[in-house]
């Protein structure tokens, strides 16, 4: 397959049909793609195959019906036991989307290569109201022959197809570190929901000052990366040390709420680390440092 | 003190030169209030002296010099260290906007009720840089006369000044909810900075793809708040069985680093709490509700 170009025209199957998996399935029909989609349980196809698709009973009916297989699905887990319902799957172009770590991703590429199937594997970074839209934002890597080949395909999905190079694990890479930042910034998010809540603060009185958070963490991103980069961590703006009575303070009042404060505890446990490996004046973007593990020698 | 409006010609005594008391007092001086400063470790005075303030070798000397003092201290136990150092505190208003807990802004309240002082409590929401412009944004409480006596010496510090009532506790509980956000976001995104690092990603590659969690952290501030106001909380963007399987990942390859995964873990905790109690087919903000403490019968 990798040797020629495919067109939106070519046949595409997308086995998985969660939200993600739906939505990119509605988005190759509405492409022109001749889609057949399967999902475990058949009753996720029915408004698919209303837009236009071709429902498979088994994985192999979408297999043979398709150069081009998308696999978005719960787990790598879940990949494997697909991957495993069909036994002649050479020459397709296999789109993986589905979430997971670095060294699954590299495993499946293994496999990928004794059953002489191009791996694309694939991370999509926005939410699933972005597919189709310029707001789509993807990484890709494996196959490069086999990008090039879909990436009319991938195109489709919104946003300009970026590829990060062959190492199969470089998109979960990615994926992993954005998902670290997203879960624990909708952890504090919804702990303070219920801190300002148990204060007697209604929820849209708080958003509305808790909107200024979003700009401060887009400014921290960037200043961060800056730090980083040329390691130097001026404490001119707020300390290691302020953050770790921040901290306490808010613990404090959690507690007397009786709101779990397990992630608070956690992260002053890394901030109080900080603290005593000298670090107390120096700014936040420190704690990143201190977080990262010891080079080999 | 509590009938005549004050001016910025009105002195002015800051009690406490961390970043924050400095930059209170520069923008202060800067207005043309007669300015006077006082810190425990003095020398942190001398620049601003420099710009035009008048230094106190004592808390006295400070009080004494002005009707208005402005305590921006470590912690509410060096606010009353401060206020112990000084005997006759009466016809003073008191500004404190020391970060700490609301029961410890209600105490200070009733301390001065008992010294005849009028308590202005306030929560500056925004960094030391943008005291002074129009991007400051401040939260305050207490006593109303006392706020509204010294209105105009405290919208030289930019921005609007907003009163939320009499409640002297009210700007310290939204400021432990936005600490509780702004502390968890500080903590994910050097965890993610530090796990970007482990699996080869530079800082700055890493900051080009993390710069959209930030309008997707704002995006959730309103809607989540629109969903715990309507009690509905559905799943059609992201589960928070979804979070759960996510969290999974990011603490496994974590852990395959040797990176400290403790907030990680807490956060999965309360993910599979609420799993248990049987939402994890629903939206995200369904958390806050599940961290909730149960109100009383």
């Amino acid at each position: 397959m990798s040797d020629r170009q495919l067109t939106h025209r070519t046949p595409v199957a997308v086995l998985g049909l969660g939200p993600m998996g739906r939505a990119l399935a509605a988005t190759l029909i509405s492409a022109g793609t001749p889609t057949t989609v399967w999902n475990r349980t058949p009753e996720r196809a029915g408004p698919l195959v209303a837009l236009g698709a071709t429902a498979a009973p088994t994985v192999t009916g979408a297999v043979r019906a398709a150069p081009v297989v998308i696999t978005c699905l719960r787990d790598p887990a879940a990949v494997d036991a697909v991957l495993a319902a069909h036994d002649d799957w050479a020459g397709r172009t296999l789109v993986d989307v589905t979430t997971g770590r670095p060294d699954e991703a590299r495993a499946l590429a293994d496999w990928a290569a004794g059953q002489r199937v191009d791996l694309v594997k694939g991370a999509i970074l926005t939410p699933t109201p972005t597919i189709g839209t310029p707001a789509a934002t993807a990484l890709w890597c494996g196959s490069r022959s086999g990008f090039d080949a879909v990436r009319s395909v991938l195109a489709a999905f919104g946003g300009t197809p970026g590829y990060l190079g062959p190492d199969p694990g470089a998109a979960a890479a990615y994926d992993m570190a954005l998902l670290d930042l997203f879960g624990t910034a909708v952890s504090g998010l919804t702990h303070a929901f219920a801190l300002a809540s148990a204060e007697g603060i209604a929820p849209r009185s708080f958003a509305r000052y808790a909107a200024g958070i979003a700009p401060m963490l887009a400014e921290m991103t960037a200043r961060f990366a800056d730090q980083l980069t040329e390691d130097r961590f001026p404490g001119d703006r707020s300390t290691v040390a302020s953050a770790g009575a921040g901290l306490g303070h808010v613990i404090a009042t959690t507690d007397a709420h009786g709101i779990d404060s397990g992630v608070l505890r956690a992260a002053r446990s890394v901030v109080e680390q900080a603290i005593a490996a000298g670090h107390g004046d120096d700014g936040l973007a420190r704690l990143a440092r201190s977080l990262a593990p010891a080079r080999p020698a």
